[in-house]
């Protein structure tokens, strides 16, 4: 047993979840990975499951066990403003943790996984959009991360839904003509028919069914569509994705600092990036844009920073080398 | 018992339905209500208590059974496409009926509601919005209706979805200030609060938890706030529903008729109604609109019709007339 200070950091996403061991001077120990990690998309049960064991393997190997723990921070979507911790933290002590559990945002996470600066932007666009303004190593302000019905605009599911409303509307005849239509009716089995019913054409009303017939999020799996056609109305909506992102991380600009990129929709070079840097305009030269992977470099930055060590540039240098190593 | 064809045409919606019980003249001889008709949205028992209710009232206080009825017409959406009509002819054939039932549009019982010429064009905003051309008494075209998710656009629910958005980017700071933002708060129990948690005002957080709990189409009981505020932000939503419907429109235009309009959204005078008439520019005066308060009138044309009768003005203007007497 140790008796230096041992922290977790747990990146706890909708799809999987990443923990962090390390000490104060930013040396990750060990590195593990689980299942699904947010309680509100996976139900408690199963959230805790994923955090258990993706900590399970982070300290598999290694001499440690929870009790050597100081501190976890569990950065999550939605955890600070619905506050309970007991499905987390009930289970962290059976296992012998007796530290302190803080929860922090999935974006600041982000944040810190690319930068060191406590001042600073985060924008991520993956299947949701949303931008922070990071000040003195907290949330200052933020922009969209609205959702799927009132906002997310230039997320992966905003370019979902824009392709699946340009397929309908060009068979429709309301859109103009566009190469996304054939993409999409193949993803869902249909193929153009020639048959009309009641003034439409049968593929139109069998689409309808079958976009209606799924919950709406999943539309977020028809963005690659846009990337993969190269028409124009398939390279107006990821220049509009890209307008959209510009005009949330507008919102809350002040000033010149690093911008953490997560997600996919503008890690990536292209139309979206394109557009995004165009919109912003000068602003852009001020700006560092750095796209990150995930936010376990982050996590880790935060339970060191909550055990009450100084995650400086050296402290943030080592923890990127040392968890890339393990990965 | 009568010897003379009796018809029934029945105007079946989401939230009520209306039968009409005519003659071949246009004569209308019983008038009824009943619940919620389509089996799509209230499942097939409940709506056929609807349609069967409806019908019993027609009939109540006449000479005449269901056994006594040669044709229905039952206008509703969607059951066209779907096919099966045992839900309801199971429970006719239970309760007499011998005759002949035939499904029809509802967007087409709106047309005839408003027109009885062959040739002509119904735009529907409600809920949900859609556009038809009607030539030769059937439907040739159609443009939108596309549903709340892909498309609707200039209907009750995008109007209310439009409120909803500039209310969050207003509390937000992506959008402008506008007054929409205290009846939505208000419309959910919320208040501005002057807190703010992780960079956000508290009351956004609480607004949009209560926007999601809710299945989205309820955004349309908020279309009315944009009818009462007149800042500009409610004003440009008004405006671009009403540009929205006139594109929906131009789509499906071809040459002068009667445009018969259903739902509330444009049947008032104001600034969707303003904006629709600007947009179609010159069409608009070849134009005739018509608004209509249902389906009811048409959906007995159609069964005149299917009876082999000749629904032309005269029995149109009888069968307005003699229905209205009865409401």
């Amino acid at each position: 047993m140790s008796h230096e200070a041992l922290l977790l950091g747990i990146d706890a996403g909708g799809t999987s979840t990443r923990a962090v061991l390390a000490d104060l001077t930013g040396r990750c120990l060990g590195y593990g990975r689980g299942g699904r990690g947010n309680p509100i998309s996976a139900g408690p049960d199963r959230a805790a499951d994923g955090v258990l064991d993706a900590i399970g393997v982070a300290l598999s190997g290694t001499e440690h066990s929870l009790s050597d723990i100081t501190v976890i921070v569990a950065a999550m979507a939605g955890m600070r403003a619905s506050g309970g911790a007991d499905w987390l933290l009930d289970r962290l002590v059976a296992n012998g943790f007796t530290g302190r559990l803080v929860f922090e945002s999935d974006l600041l996470a982000t944040y810190f996984s690319g930068a060191a600066s406590v001042s600073g932007y985060a924008l991520v666009s993956g299947t949701g959009a949303c931008v922070i303004r990071v000040r003195d190593g907290r949330i200052d302000d933020v922009a969209d991360g609205l959702g799927w019905l009132l906002g997310d605009r230039g997320s992966g599911f905003w370019i979902g839904r824009e392709i699946a409303r340009a397929a309908v509307q060009d068979l429709d005849g309301t859109g103009p003509a566009t190469g996304l239509t054939d993409r999409v009716l193949a993803h869902y089995g249909l193929s153009r028919s020639g048959a009309r019913i009641d003034g439409r054409p049968r593929e139109l009303e069998e689409l309808v069914g079958a976009l209606y017939a799924r919950p709406p999020i999943e539309l977020a799996v028809l963005a690659p569509f846009a990337f993969e056609e190269t028409d124009a109305v398939a390279d107006g909506i990821l220049s509009a994705a890209g307008v959209h992102l510009a005009d949330s991380l507008s919102a809350v600009l002040a000033g010149p600092g690093p911008l953490v990129i997560g997600g996919s929709v503008l890690s990536r070079t292209g139309p979206v990036r394109d557009a995004f840097l165009t919109r912003l305009g000068d602003a852009a030269a001020e700006l560092d844009l750095r796209p990150v992977g995930d936010g376990a470099v982050g996590a880790a930055v935060l339970a060191i920073r909550a055990a009450g060590g100084t995650p400086d540039e050296a402290v943030h240098a080592r923890l990127t080398e040392t968890i890339a190593a393990f990965r």
